[in-house]
């Protein structure tokens, strides 16, 4: 009867969700490293012309790594979110997949980025993407925490953590702005924004 | 004796099918986005020209996001679907293989239809595919519904499902049809397809 | 002290070897079919040039799909085999290893085959690399039979089960001398050695 | 309030993180494999020119074998530290997020020295990270030993074990700087270096 009960409701098990999450999470952050590509030498032997090639790619290889950086607090900030969820529906499960899209979305603008740092465009780009991904998060946050919340972890939640939760998309919306004066003042602000929220939300360490 | 008469029976556990298939879905929808590239510019630091690149990119960009949510939605439907199975057996695993086969191959028709989106054989080939799919999908849902099904489940199906779920199979094929005459109508039939069967099938929400 | 004891024999949890395994084989059969390039055309809207096009990639798409199934039915006996162990140990990761670096070579003389038909030494490689993870196979399970298996499925096993696996391999190896007298011979053998073990090793159906 | 005690203290299950690293680690092995390129040949029936065009991918292909078998071990000694944890922390996600980055970098080394295994920079580049990659799991295995392991199991772990663990960095240091004298003495001691630690750490065998 419980089980009747369950599909009658639309109720679905968490553990597929956070594979299929897992998954798709696992792939982007590994193809943002991957997608390096070697360089084409002329004299194949030549260190010279090796370590020139690498030095040029260093720009590229730290913007991936930016990213890699926040697609893992992204992963973070997710597995928290669901573990305070007791069970799933198929809301969740489509504002779940928005918010991977999103994220799938992110090597896009990396890639772009890796390519013309220089081009205020791109640079620009780069902060959008992240605000949206920051917005679809916050979206599925609310979701699970409006309708889905475990009742002994309902008390847990900071009552200002919704207002909070804006602050990462208003750095990188100005990171965003301040690209079209400065590349280097957007990239210094992206820089710091996963820092800002590197602990996870709404959450209270101990000491 | 329990677990011999499961093993003698050529009774499999879901959960490595599961997995498996979240993989094959995971990589799917991911690659579906990051097949993306990055496009070539003459001059790196021209905003004018990366623009107009990406803007040039933006009906590219909307097909994927259209199969990113036609597979996602594929998903839940076999995430439902093997919700119902009581335990797998040997045809399970050949039946969804053969559906995962149908899913892998949605990428190739969606980048087809990015590049080449007024060729009518492009658009038509898209709706063939989604079709197949759709049937693919019927099958296993069979499959699972006369054999696998858990007792206490089994009167929440609709005996008219099986007839209803061939409405999205008739709606792509209508579509692949339309794009002989307009490939904007086909297009608006590809997009409203998946929303007739947003819900799960054989689902009764609350109240 | 259970966990103790478990940990000072080297016995380790089947469910991330399974996990991992999943997520190769997953890219594996996924990545087979994602590698359809699309073709380029000169008039973008010409129907007659894009058919064109598709009919030549046919044989191509035809190949991967053989690969798709046999990687499925490896997958299948994977899942059999590793279901008969009790646990894990470090013999059986590097075995299991080792199987999975044969299997994800397995894309290679795919894609090879589906480029050269035609050339001998394409054809016969296809069956030698087959042959060789029938190989990589028989010692994964031969492991688990000899040192891992739960006692109260062992006498399900058929003694003459060991002698029955090298069928597979004489099959892939006899087409891939066949390739050197004539192609099309060697396709046929390829084909129908998957169907010689569609049934999983040591099953006995109900009936 | 256990569950309230737990949230409230940061503690995540493992379960995820072991998810997703073994996504990774999947993808990063298979896409070792996967990236061989399939020749370009003039005349597509010619045996001679494939076989020699394959002969000259025969160095790139071992030098990707290595990898897999070196990213195999580290996926196994993840494996048994992860499972020596009693439950996971914020720390040891951004200590695992660090651990797989480096282990997703490893396909770039692998192909450049696939491509110039004849150039001093490329072979000693490939054991600097891989010096790295062991100091990252270094990282990993002290702060589980040090904050999270098991009560039970604690009195297994050799105290010496920490000094030990920096042969495998010691020995990849080595080979980087033999390989400006001699590529192939620095090839030499890549392929002993895990042989070293085959067996997983602090772990005593049987009899």
């Amino acid at each position: 009867m419980h089980l009747l009960t369950r599909f009658s409701r639309g109720e679905l098990k968490l553990n597929r969700i956070e594979a299929f999450s897992d998954g798709v999470f696992a792939i982007i952050v590994t193809l943002l490293v991957l997608e390096l590509k070697v360089p084409v030498l002329k004299d194949h032997h030549s260190v010279a012309e090796l370590a020139h090639a690498l030095i040029e790619q260093l720009p590229n290889f730290l913007i991936r790594l930016i990213s890699f950086i926040i697609v893992c607090k992204f992963w973070l900030n997710h597995s928290h979110v669901l573990g305070l969820a007791r069970h799933a529906d198929y809301g969740l499960v489509w504002t779940n997949s928005m918010f991977l899209m999103g994220q799938s979305f992110i090597p896009f603008p990396t890639a772009l980025l890796g390519e013309y740092a220089g081009n205020p465009l791109a640079v620009s780009l780069f902060g959008c993407v992240f605000a949206l991904n920051t917005m679809l998060f916050i979206a599925l946050n609310q979701y699970i925490v409006r309708r889905l919340i475990k009742p002994e972890l309902a008390r847990l939640q900071d009552p200002r953590g919704f207002a909070k939760s804006f602050i990462g998309v208003a750095s990188y919306l100005l990171g965003a702005a301040a690209a079209w004066i400065s590349v280097h003042a957007a990239f210094v602000i992206y820089l710091f924004t996963p820092l800002f929220y590197i602990t996870p939300p709404h959450h209270e360490p101990d000491g």
